[in-house]
């Protein structure tokens, strides 16, 4: 008997699955070991001219109701319509695989209880790292080690703004242009931009690493929608280069700190060489050191690869629950923000060049030993430093009191 | 119920192992759902000083013959004994798991087939790459791609030794040295150096990949201990660094190429970044595109993260087959090195001057457009050269002809 999947939402990852899957489905078929056939293509939109357009459907109940349909992709995107349709497909005992890390990294803990009551399976190799391999490899390859730290550059169209800044001396105004002109970016580049994409990211790395939610809204997130080309030539000329960085370990005393931001990246780490729209996630075991992940972020078939092969294994896996889950949230589970220990790059600049100099002393009092930052044609009222490591909330006190005698233009954390 | 384990072969690997399990027991008994304890340790030396000490034995029939026995890690190495072991424990329906990359590159097919057959499972992640996860990752998350392609950098020996050429103009011998005093060459360095176990390393990736058992004795295989300082030097000059690296891809015809030899490798290429004892693996798929695997490729603890990670994996898949296996090799499956294509780095001596000037431009005769290349104090007798790509049966047969005149110093094909 023919086993039957179903494609819920044929936009870009949506179609590259379809693609993927006709395209290599002698192989697919070969390593299952029976036939498989795409029966539906859910999608409130028409495309009467798609060689698939006889499985194009609107009615996501038939997929429901079908006894046939034993693997669901959803990549559809968000947390309403997705929700609803994963939940009512794995009581049905559907396993259901995605890209939608939205959803995983807000109702992970959730859905995939549901999948292990009903003997089906949740997939979500896809959501992060497109097409990389990283969410089995940490819960399989992995499992003999205690996860002290994932730390990844996980978003592709930041990525490509910051390569463009740092490369080519374009603003991040212009670069964002550009990655949009690309399609790289989207017409509301917001969830990128702001670090709203990488931080589910993480939340997802580290719910699996350390096996409770972690939920996207309650860690700190910020992008690098302010990040000027002043501080990417002090960044430069102190050999670091700026990247947005997520990072998630757990604390001697079992909370988990996780955040996303930019980072000032040492030259000579791995990661200053992760350009344009790649990613790479770099995950510490107390067993396997540093274990490195790169590829392609995201895109069409890079992330329809991660789907496809989530189907093969949900297929393979008919009937039995794969074994990957966490708990749900639990209160003062999270190290909070002014707890964490960070040193930090500060840009300041004063009302005339007078005021800096002089604070210089001031500045060292507050912060203890600062390396002060140097770069071409500095203006005479601009300070860039580096501070000790210190608590963040030392850090936010100090620079409130700065900020009453000169602007705090840019803070930025070394990784 | 407590599911037991036994290890064989109490050497780095083994009692690495060990260690990692018991300093991570209460999350990997978590992660299976019940209780898990080594019981038996085999190894023919004597170990009384061990806090494992209890757990030792010499007999290999207290572990076959006892049914509590689920998973038997087999990290003693070699072809002879632990081929014996392995297979009569598959057939009592004992999973195996191994970091014996030379069994499973000569006996894989059919050891995985047995573990089929009797419902068990033959796992091997630590084979290749120490602790990095890479043949789950391939079987798995990229099921859905055709590969193209895989290459890497397999032997962490090697590659230290190449750095220390690279980075401190060492010779060869005095790197070996240096490799043997740290601990990463043995006593008898011939199957690191000469590429063996590089070899080994690439035929179980291809016969993964490609789903037909490759030989390592029938594919070429050569290895860095006739590289010069020499040719360090001309590479870096014309902006390459030299790296033993391993090749497998499917020809169109559904031949199989694969080979390990030094290359040439662009200093733009992630390849030439990855440096001392670190393993790097690039997987290139129809879908993916480029993924790659980074990490330290041998050592004690990462090679025994990939060992626990597939004792995880065979507990919690007992009495069901995974369902990872290859056929066995067929005739005229691999592609004939004479057949290959490359482009081809080479260094000859004449025995003066004049007869290498004068040469150059028959040499470009005969192998077409040759770039020439330059080095501090380059001998007048010496030449070295890029041949454009062509058959190596072409190349060969230059060689062949020039031998005549000058002599063949180096060959190292460009990647």
């Amino acid at each position: 008997m023919s086993s039957k999947i179903a494609v819920i939402g044929y936009g870009v990852v949506g179609s590259g699955t379809v693609e993927l899957f006709e395209t290599n489905k002698e192989q697919i078929v070969k390593g299952i070991g029976r036939d498989v056939e795409i029966k539906y293509i859910l999608d409130l939109k028409d495309f009467p001219d798609s060689p698939y357009a006889d499985k194009m459907i609107k009615d996501f109940n038939i997929i429901l109701n079908d006894p046939e349909v034993e693997v669901v992709a959803e990549v559809v995107g968000g947390a309403t319509f997705a929700y609803n349709y994963t939940k009512a497909l794995l009581e049905n005992g559907k396993s259901v695989v995605t890209s939608n890390k939205e959803l995983v990294a807000r109702k992970g803990a959730e859905l995939l209880r549901i999948a292990k009551e009903h003997n089906c399976n949740y997939l979500f190799e896809a959501s992060v790292g497109g097409g990389i391999p990283i969410i089995r490899p940490i819960y399989k390859c992995l499992a003999g080690n205690k996860i002290e730290e994932i730390a990844g550059i996980l978003n592709g169209t930041t990525n490509f703004i910051l390569t463009k800044m740092i490369r080519e001396q374009m603003s991040f105004e212009d670069a964002l242009k550009l990655a949009q002109e690309n399609g790289y970016a989207e017409a509301d580049p917001t969830a990128d931009v702001e670090g709203i994409d990488a931080c589910r990211k993480i939340c997802i790395l580290g719910s699996l690493a350390y096996g409770r939610q972690i939920d996207p809204d309650k860690i700190h997130c910020s992008g690098i929608s302010r990040i000027k080309m002043e501080d990417v030539e002090y960044a430069d000329v102190a050999g670091y280069v700026i990247k947005l960085v997520g990072v998630v370990r757990e604390t001697e005393d079992g909370k988990v700190s996780a955040m996303v931001s930019p980072r000032f990246v040492d030259k000579k780490h791995m990661f200053s060489h992760v350009d344009d729209v790649y990613n790479a996630i770099c995950v510490k075991g107390n067993g396997v050191g540093d274990a490195v992940f790169y590829g392609r972020g995201a895109g069409k078939l890079p992330t329809a690869s991660a789907v496809v092969g989530d189907i093969i294994d949900a297929l393979k896996h008919k009937g039995t629950h794969i074994g990957v889950s966490w708990a749900e949230s639990e209160a003062d589970m999270l190290l909070s923000r002014a707890e964490e220990e960070s040193s930090v790059y500060v840009r300041v600049k004063g009302s005339n060049s007078d005021s800096i100099e002089n604070m210089k002393s001031a500045f060292s009092s507050m912060f203890g030993k600062l390396i002060f930052l140097e770069r071409a044609n500095r203006p005479d009222n601009e300070l860039a430093f580096i501070t000790p490591k210190m608590k963040e909330k030392e850090i936010d006190n100090n620079l409130t009191i700065l900020s009453h005698t000169v602007s705090i233009e840019s803070k930025i954390r070394i990784l």
